[in-house]
């Protein structure tokens, strides 16, 4: 199958609530960009962060291997800095081949979780 | 980075629920029009509403600076007046210059929040 | 301000739970089509439901007036025939004019409500 | 009416969780791709699902008749293989006549349940 998608998508929501609720990774509080790789060559990936007060951060630099799915959390950022809890962002994520963004938050400051979920922006 | 997305959005549901649990502003329940500006050059943004059974109300102006978002509340809109609650509206966004925008709201009415999400329509 | 959209959309989820929990129409389960007119002539809207095992029912008829919003709950849709609840189905709305429809549900089976919400899919 | 929609979908979101609270199949925790074919015709689709380390699965074959809805639960996916649990995926969803494909979630890991949704991207 060749690549499916495009090479720049945009989630101009993000927010990682800085509270949990419920035990394990599975229900922490995280917000993740879903990344498909359909095709038959590696995708080089970087995340752009964009804040509301600050400069942008950034290039996460991620490697979606060919025919793989990997599902980022923002929350385990760390290079080249953490991506800051309770504050408002959005991302710009580029590939040099195809791929497909989607957005996730799972929300768990409160007992019972929320979930939230949309198809990234996909950008000319 | 050149600007990205479009200059008109349109969010056809609205609805922000005159009620809240939980305390401060973080769970106070809110619709949020969720702005990326990547460009160079800040965008002037003004917003329409419209709703079922009066005529629209706006714009309401904003400001998005070069590298920046902005998550606007529609619950702090005040200027030409205030969004009612309880209330079906819609709304426009337009830009002069290209912007991503996506739709969030929270809903806190119980004593477990709600969240949706979506990106928002791009308008030729 | 010019119509804003496109004259078909589609919705391929569609389920109303047949229960609810709280008091009240907000509180109900319901699925809604939260359309916009934004231009400057009456929509006159057409929404066909196809069903997975029967004949597809509709259309219903709904008028959406220049410059308004209409959020219109498939519960209360009821002429040629109400929406079973319950089941899945899926819908196609058509407008002689441009609009923006999108998508939400509120869940309150369970004694905190969930909610979805998705932009239609403009067919060409 | 003729076929609405595109050939191709991609979902980059999947991930069933492992467990449901609440009783019943309404309730256990679910992923679904809601598919419509409006058209004349029906419609032969191939669902093939991509993992985060390992060959992709699949693919699975559906037949969804001429104007009807199929609301087709990853869940119940037996054939070649059954979809792993608590494990990150995508699909990518093909059909020989256009469809729309929209994606939803329940979770019920918790007492409260909370859903997501949102239409699949349509591949060129």
């Amino acid at each position: 199958m060749q690549g499916l998608g495009r090479k720049r998508w945009v989630i101009a929501e993000g927010y990682i609530p800085g509270a949990s609720t419920g035990s394990g990774r599975a229900f922490e509080s995280h917000e993740t960009a879903c990344i498909l790789n359909a095709g038959e060559r590696d995708a080089s990936v970087g995340i752009m962060l964009f804040f509301a007060d600050r400069e942008p951060a950034g290039p996460y630099r991620i490697t979606v291997p060919a025919k793989r799915t990997r599902h980022v959390r923002f929350n385990d950022l760390s290079d080249p800095e953490p991506v800051p809890r309770d504050t408002d962002y959005s991302s710009v994520i580029e590939s040099d081949v195809p791929i497909v963004v989607q957005h996730t938050r799972l929300d768990s400051r409160q007992a019972a979780l929320a979930l939230l979920s949309t198809m990234a922006f996909p950008a000319e």
